[in-house]
């Protein structure tokens, strides 16, 4: 087998056997394909596509390119979660614990924020003392004791697919569907969960803008998950607004906390309830519906802040900052934005408002920049609100007035103002889940 | 500029400016461009394409990526020539010192044989003596003194196309008509002659097996040429079989010398004395007929073969091989192909003839392979001829019988009898010139 015959014939349009793509896969770890032959036959995957076998054979291809993780030691069933990213999406601080205080084991381990989206791990570590690498058994020994443990990435998963992203980053290769879900789901394959929920961000603060696009990637995955006997379901989930009213590291964890307490804002809390609740239904629960009244129930009696606290602190974290937010580190500067005129606000350019927070120190503007975890934005307005001219719009933290200024003018620009009210968008678009052999769209009625 | 965002640009099917063409000849000339980044650029245009204004920019940035040779020394018209290659093609040494003796200069620099097809400094070099690699100021002198000079390819032409080649060659990109035209026409704008007659080739001996894919490779060349202020034309002429006769490096040499003996074979005759015609039809001539009675009368009164050894002479070759060809190495076996059965030549796979050849020892299987310069093939039967069952069909020269019958093998398989003649085929199918602002496909009628 030939690397030359492998491209020419994904150039021309044909379908790659799983030989073909384990050939490619194990020649590019070992060093017999070159960097400049992936990168031409990514581009021609990118012009001519993959279909779902390919796909799926190129996403186990990348999990066993390094270790696949083995959670056969934790008893029940384990569930992992996804989501595309999006601005102010602290789901996994408030879905995990809730599921985990039900009696899911949720073993999951989280990629660092890059671009305008925050990173789940760089969250957590705004809590003092959090530790997010853990060796693989104090990992494992959390999970089966607490039930449920956050850390970041292991360096030993998916090889293949650091270093096929990065090709992608410089080769104008990584807006493509079964290369993205590909990506994702290797790393969910080896991660080595029974149950994977994914939550597939739409709108104007996610990567696939349209909902039509979120159904086509949701599919691939759901497809991917099944085949290789992970039970898969996908939530269309709104990102035509930041999620909830903080972005911000320390911002969304204070956020998170109130949400768990049932102090949350009704877009985060609504969304969470029905993430929670198709997580709780790969377990034995008899319904959606009972699911949700089990997740209402493990927030309402304190059991999944509880559950939280404790992962938190079997993590090394301080779980004071959790009881009492006044106890995070303070950004030097809290600067009010004050509305300049009245009005409907009917649209915001969440990847702008995302770009925003990173500017105000909440993310890396490079691989190596460092992060200000106090950093962040509270949106006191969001889509569909009504502001009056004068009144606050948004509260931001940083460490200077010249970045809350630049942020500002930013915010402004992502905002629309209207004298008549938006049309509301549903929080969830759809569920995809595969049936018998197909994949089925449900339109979600939440 | 960034190269992301030019890769990008072609993906998604847009048209390249030309500072951004010459962002990337550069960039990857000095090592800021990353050959996976080229290389995934290279798919794009391989799939999206280029048009004649992007092919013509990316002609003269990869041509000013070396010298630029400078032929103002030499008085008269320079005329340059190119063939797309075939099998078989010994056109060269029978049409420069053609119009040499005719007094226009020819300057030419040609490359070494690589696949089924053999190079022309390869057969040069079958000649005892016969320099190839000479520095700029001989070549020049000769070319003064003589009118004539052809040498290998300088490392200094078109470093770009070099490199880019390599890419190509390992990424499945090479047969791309805006990268092939690119390729060929960088090379002859950088040898600096004044008029540039191309030879494509078609059939199934040559790169583009049809008159249709041929006639699109010449428009592009013409309008490059033209563009770039040299007089510029294409002949279609027919590689659908071999050549002549003779196939390998002396046999091809002393074919040539019998053509310009007025011996030689009527297709290479024939389509010789169109090439030159052609050539000639440049300088002041009148008509392309009144051009043909020179070519014609060259060869009668024996002024073209003197002309062929004054430069063999000058380049240190040994004249007395030309003059007798049993003075040339013989190879060590000699072996007769007999027709197995009786029937008509309808047709020949001339590639896999010119594969046959290589195997006997006349053309290199690797970049590095030696070349037996008196090995290769004489057809004594042609598509067209009609051969009888037990009757010689073909001799092949190589060092073993095994070669000999591995090429045997391949001469059978790639040769079709039938009780029927084929349908003769025109040895020129069109005439490519550019007329005011349009490019002109003339039938040529010969």
């Amino acid at each position: 087998m030939r690397m030359y015959d492998i491209i020419a014939k994904k150039r021309d349009g044909g379908e790659l056997a799983k030989n073909e793509i384990d050939f490619f896969i194990k020649g590019y770890l070992n060093g017999e394909v070159a960097d400049y032959q992936i990168s031409a036959l990514l581009m021609a995957i990118y012009l001519n596509g993959m279909n779902a076998e390919e796909t799926a054979n190129l996403t186990l291809s990348m999990a066993q390119s390094g270790e696949m993780l083995d959670l056969s030691s934790i008893s029940g069933i384990k569930v992992d979660k996804h989501s595309t990213g999006g601005v102010g999406d602290k789901t996994s601080f408030i879905i995990s614990p809730i599921v985990a205080s039900l009696g899911v084991k949720v073993a999951k381990m989280s990629g660092r924020g890059l671009g305008h989206t925050g990173g789940t791990t760089d969250k957590l570590q705004s809590i003092p003392g959090m530790r997010v690498s853990l060796d693989r058994s104090e990992f494992l020994k959390i999970v089966r004791e607490v039930g449920i443990c956050l850390i970041s990435q292991s360096n030993n998963l998916v090889p293949a697919d650091k270093m096929i992203y990065a090709l992608r980053d410089v080769t104008a290769t990584v807006d493509c569907l079964p290369l993205i879900a590909s990506s994702i789901m290797s790393k969910k394959i080896a991660a080595g969960s029974d149950c994977i929920l994914l939550d597939v961000k739409t709108g104007s603060g996610a990567f696939t803008k349209t909902v039509d696009d979120a159904i086509k990637l949701a599919k691939f995955m759901v497809e991917i998950g099944e085949n290789a006997g992970r039970k898969t379901v996908a939530l269309i989930t709104d990102m035509d607004r930041p999620l909830g009213r903080a972005i911000g590291n320390s911002l969304e964890i204070i956020e998170a906390c109130e949400t768990l307490k049932g102090n949350g804002p009704k877009d985060l809390t609504d969304i969470c309830v029905e993430l929670a609740a198709n997580m709780l239904y790969f377990t034995e629960c008899e319904s959606i519906d009972a699911c949700k009244d089990l997740v209402k129930k493990a927030i309402l009696d304190g059991s999944a802040f509880e559950k939280l606290k404790e992962m938190i602190n079997a993590q090394g974290g301080d779980v004071a900052v959790l009881e009492d937010s006044e106890k995070f580190e303070k950004s030097k500067v809290k600067y009010d934005v004050i509305a300049s005129e009245s009005g409907f606000v009917t649209a915001m350019n969440t990847e702008k408002i995302g770009i925003a927070s990173v500017i105000l120190g909440a993310g890396r503007a490079t691989k190596d920049s460092q992060i200000d975890y106090s950093a962040g934005i509270i949106l006191t307005k969001k889509s569909g609100d009504f502001v009056n001219k004068g009144e606050k719009f948004a509260t931001l933290f940083s460490a200077s007035d010249e970045l809350c200024k630049t942020a500002e003018k930013i915010i402004f620009e992502a905002t629309k103002l209207s004298s008549t009210p938006p049309i509301a968008r549903p929080y969830i678009h759809a569920r995809v889940v595969k049936n018998g052999k197909s994949i089925e769209v449900l339109n979600y009625t939440g």
